[in-house]
């Protein structure tokens, strides 16, 4: 049994509260033991049982559930930076792209790269995210567009999610876009993904979720209902890139089909909103992608108020996001999609958790849950969130072992 | 003598060359000794007598002269994170100020909070700030707006300077806006500032330069000019808060007053853009305010198409901007106010060493100029600004000497 003391706000972050409520203690303790969640509540009721455990003084810090990135192309070949810099000076995206730049680059590079060279690259990746006190991420396939490059994407997943403490949920996104040399024959992608890529990744375990990008310049929704259609019978969870450059029903779309999540969502409609909020479907929103891409943010406020719940990732990429840091994603939230720092404290915890479907289970600190805890160097959750520094997390705890070294401030945080 | 070898990309950064050159030399060495540049070029001319020298492999990163961040506000009491989220929840900041919040809520906190206090909470953000790889700032006065309490920051300020790497430059903000005491009989404000503030700050050294906030809500173009004039009289360098919220004419005044700099600028017209070009008043740009206040972005290609030198600072507030990141300022700078990399690098340099009237001494690693030197974990100008991260700098040198240990990643940046 270990128990955390002196906690100035401990966010619980329950499933069933509604999203602005995170569930906060103040002056709070939490015991964990076998790697779950043992006891949480004020310290001056902790059970005198746990008084003669190992214990850690917090000093009036902030716990929080670990981070939950929903939304990750975390494998990936080469960078696109001289296209960053190409762009500022003026250059269209489309002249990149013809050019050979663009996600033809990416994928062209993640193809010729090897499992091992793709994996300390993402290794990387994945311990600057620990070190944000990020727990557990989704990450997506994508950038093959083949079966074997694909496939070697999942794969690399599938080890580093035993190499290291972050959890991944994989993704297959053999549908990101048609690859160049389908274009005249896209039919044949869409049944190479459905007949034999799809049920090749559910055979063999690769992935738990399938996503299809839907928009002008990848897939139709004819197309994408054969796509998601084809997994849902090979027993794979639903996701959807929605509306992202442009209204294209995609957010009915995600509803109809019974997906777990819609992504991006900049450009959802009204009805599209509605259609989600009857369905369940969460709302995975993307500010890193809104930024970089100067394109608008999610209308959060209008999906919050209509019953939806909104997740906060990063969608962490090398062209649209090529950055993994969640907490500069939340504090976008606050500002630019009008969320408050506890209604986006609970959409990169217990919401990205049902983005996917793991909210039983992680993104809580309830009794029972998974104790993967991030304790922040702030005194409370608004403070956190509204004063961005670096990196103000001090500590992290998956499955109830210390994989950040716990390592307050010599100095208490001054207010 | 100590020799850094091995790097990939060195920007000098010389005040001589156009905004957009960052004077780059690729697989570079640098020699230094006595807290000065000695010696700069590629790798393969570096003379034979710096080769048997204390020297660092930079396995292949970025080095660049130490950031300098040329406005915050560094040193005020209490915060105001509560106030960030009653904003998110709809409250209008009229509404927060008129229930004693906003920018009074810090002038309040300031003027109760004593020396040792503010020095403390100032030290944590200057810690941050080196941490970076800042090596010089410039901080205001201005949440005193009283004698005691002016005088007050500004000697937080000098014992600062004393007591950690960071090199303070301050300047007397007096005039930030007129204190609730004073609301009824303005002209008593300016004439206090005038003949009493700005030649004792003047004969005590306490400050190099002397700001006046120009807006509706603060002080019109007649009460800047007398207070301008007071400080000019009294050997202050001169600096302007101009057109942030409307525009009111500030950048033409800061033209025509000789300031070395104006601040904010965000609704600067054609013509105020023209007279600060024609008077060599360089541009201060702070993406973090627009970022945070929802406010647009500076027109900085407008400026540097003028022939304006375009600086980027963090504006480091508890109100409009909570954050002392300068990367962060810098990206938002590439990305909102489409500047390349380059052009951002030097406006956080050299432009920013002229904003401070220090570009003869600092800013440039070229033979001569202060050892002020940050090393980056990225192989390229582009690359650091476009990947955002955490933190990426890996190394320090103030003054010739490594005031952040050098310790570059153990596995090299992947490509």
């Amino acid at each position: 049994m270990t128990v955390l003391r002196n906690i100035a706000q401990l966010a619980t972050c329950p499933a069933t509260n509604p999203q602005q409520d995170a569930g906060i203690i103040e002056n709070a303790a939490l015991a964990f033991a076998n790697g779950e969640i043992a006891w949480v509540g004020p310290e001056n009721q902790l059970p005198k049982r746990h008084s003669g455990e190992e214990s850690f003084d917090c000093r009036q810090q902030l716990v929080i559930p670990g981070l939950i990135d929903c939304h990750t192309h975390l494998c990936f070949g080469g960078w696109r930076d001289d296209e960053f810099d190409l762009r500022l000076r003026g250059h269209r995206y489309e002249d990149i792209a013809a050019a050979g730049g663009g996600i033809r680059s990416t994928v062209s590079a993640t193809r010729s790269a090897t499992i091992q060279q793709l994996s300390r690259k993402a290794l990387q990746a994945l311990a600057g995210m620990l070190e944000l006190g990020v727990t557990t991420i989704e990450c997506k396939s994508g950038y093959g567009l083949e079966a074997d490059s694909e496939l070697k994407q999942l794969e690399v997943y599938r080890k580093l999610d035993a190499q290291q403490p972050v959890d991944l949920i994989r993704t297959f996104l053999g549908a990101h876009m048609v690859p160049d040399e389908f274009q005249n024959c896209r039919d044949d992608y869409v049944r190479l993904l459905c007949d034999t890529l799809i049920p090749m990744v559910s055979a063999q375990n690769l992935a738990e979720f399938c996503d299809v990008f839907v928009d002008e310049n990848a897939f139709s929704i004819p197309e994408a209902r054969q796509i998601l259609t084809a997994a849902k019978r090979a027993g794979l969870g639903l996701k959807v890139h929605a509306d992202q450059l442009s209204n294209g029903g995609g957010a009915q779309f995600a509803a109809e089909m019974g997906a777990i999540s819609a992504e991006h969502l900049e450009h959802a409609t009204e009805s599209g909103i509605q259609a989600m909020a009857d369905a369940g479907t969460v709302a995975v929103s993307l500010p890193l992608a809104s930024l970089y891409l100067r394109v608008p943010y999610i209308a959060a406020r209008d999906m919050l108020e209509a019953g939806m719940k909104v997740a906060v990732a990063t969608d962490f990429n090398p062209g649209s996001a090529p950055s993994y840091h969640l907490p500069l994603a939340m504090t976008l939230a606050c500002i630019n999609q009008q969320m408050t720092p506890q209604e986006v404290l609970v959409g990169a915890t217990t919401v990205a958790a049902r983005a996917i479907c793991a909210e039983q289970r992680i993104g809580s600190l309830l009794p029972g849950f998974t104790a993967d805890i991030t304790v922040i160097d702030s005194p409370s959750v608004n403070q956190w969130l509204y004063h961005f520094r670096a990196n103000a997390c001090s500590g992290v705890v998956k499955s109830g072992q210390w994989v950040k070294a716990f390592a307050p401030q010599t100095a208490p945080f001054l207010r």
